[in-house]
């Protein structure tokens, strides 16, 4: 993502930390409980960027815990301004890298994950590093729970092979896969700030949802 | 597809008929002992068409034993032309409608099915039509061995997505899923005579395996 004005940005996140979960590790296995302080179905956005549609599924879905997640400071500042906004009480923000993200859920904790236009890594050698490689597919099974769903979308076509293969190798059940969303009947869709951008120049959008067995 | 000069080819097809098998229901679960007098990987393709596919296949793989069906007489005319002129002895080819595919292969009889450029049958009212359409994956499932595969290719986007969902929902092991063959890296690609014709236009071919649990 090309992010304007680093050096400010970092600046701002550092005043704004109290505004974002400081030790996450410490809501792991209890997040319900100790930082919602309510049961309800825990959805999780890895890479949730400048935070429209985390901020948008809170507000239409008041009954769901939700928390995001996103590496980069300079980003997930924006994604607050969203929340306060949305005033959405059910949504959490961390600024925490994602492929720990066992030390911040615990097992079967997780209802949902979503996957919104994650970095494509187009290189070979990068391959572990993209969010539905076998090694990210092996920590979500650990975090969701049995029937438990990752719901993914991408404009990158190969990013959308590559995960339809490695959900199928490691024996996630696919649902509801289109190669052109916008134009597949599908209802209900949130769209992201990248999303709209791109959807208006006309390109497809690939998305499916896979089921943990 | 589009057929010219149908009536000519029809009564050429007349003539032709004992190079056809002419009664396939009576190789039901004994085409290699029956039919090709050996034992080998039977292989099937639905929807021969004008038979450039199997016929190379055959060609390239002496040590399979290959059964094309297809439904139109004024199409198999040319498959025969290519099997002849490729001395192809491990070919079969039968004018039938692969609807009833389960009165011509016993149960576990089959080890591949090959399904190329398939009708797409667009309309939704047709859906159970198409050559990968739920009530078709469940006789392909008969009469595949446990771990036989299917191997699909199609250039129609709609086609392929509904593909997808359909082996997905009746729980056939996805592998080897692309959305740009021709830019894959798969190798051993043998091309039909439409996908040759599609491939200089520049545009995606879809193609994916299915094993049989």
């Amino acid at each position: 993502m090309r992010i304007r004005g680093k050096q400010k940005k970092r600046q701002r996140f550092r005043e704004m930390q109290g505004e974002f979960v400081q030790k996450p590790q410490e809501y792991k296995g209890h997040w319900n409980e100790k930082y919602f302080k309510r049961s309800a179905p825990l959805h999780i956005e890895i890479g949730t960027g400048r935070g429209q549609f985390l901020a948008t599924m809170a507000s239409l879905h008041p009954e769901i815990n939700y928390v995001g997640i996103e590496k980069f400071p300079e980003v997930i500042i924006r994604a607050h301004e969203k929340k306060v906004a949305q005033n959405a009480s059910n949504e959490a923000l961390v600024c925490f890298d994602a492929t720990n993200i066992l030390e911040i859920f615990g097992e079967s904790e997780v209802d949902r994950i979503y996957l919104n236009f994650s970095d494509p890594w187009p290189k070979k050698k990068h391959a572990d590093q993209r969010l539905t490689s076998r090694v990210f597919l092996a920590k979500y099974r650990q975090i969701l729970k049995p029937g438990g769903e990752i719901h993914f979308k991408t404009d990158n076509r190969q990013l959308f092979e590559f995960s339809l293969n490695t959900f199928a190798e490691m024996d996630w059940k696919l649902r509801n896969v289109t190669l052109d969303l916008h134009n597949s009947g599908f209802e209900g869709n949130v769209m992201t700030e990248y999303e709209a951008k791109f959807a208006e120049q006309g390109l497809p959008i690939y998305r499916l949802e896979a089921l943990r067995r």
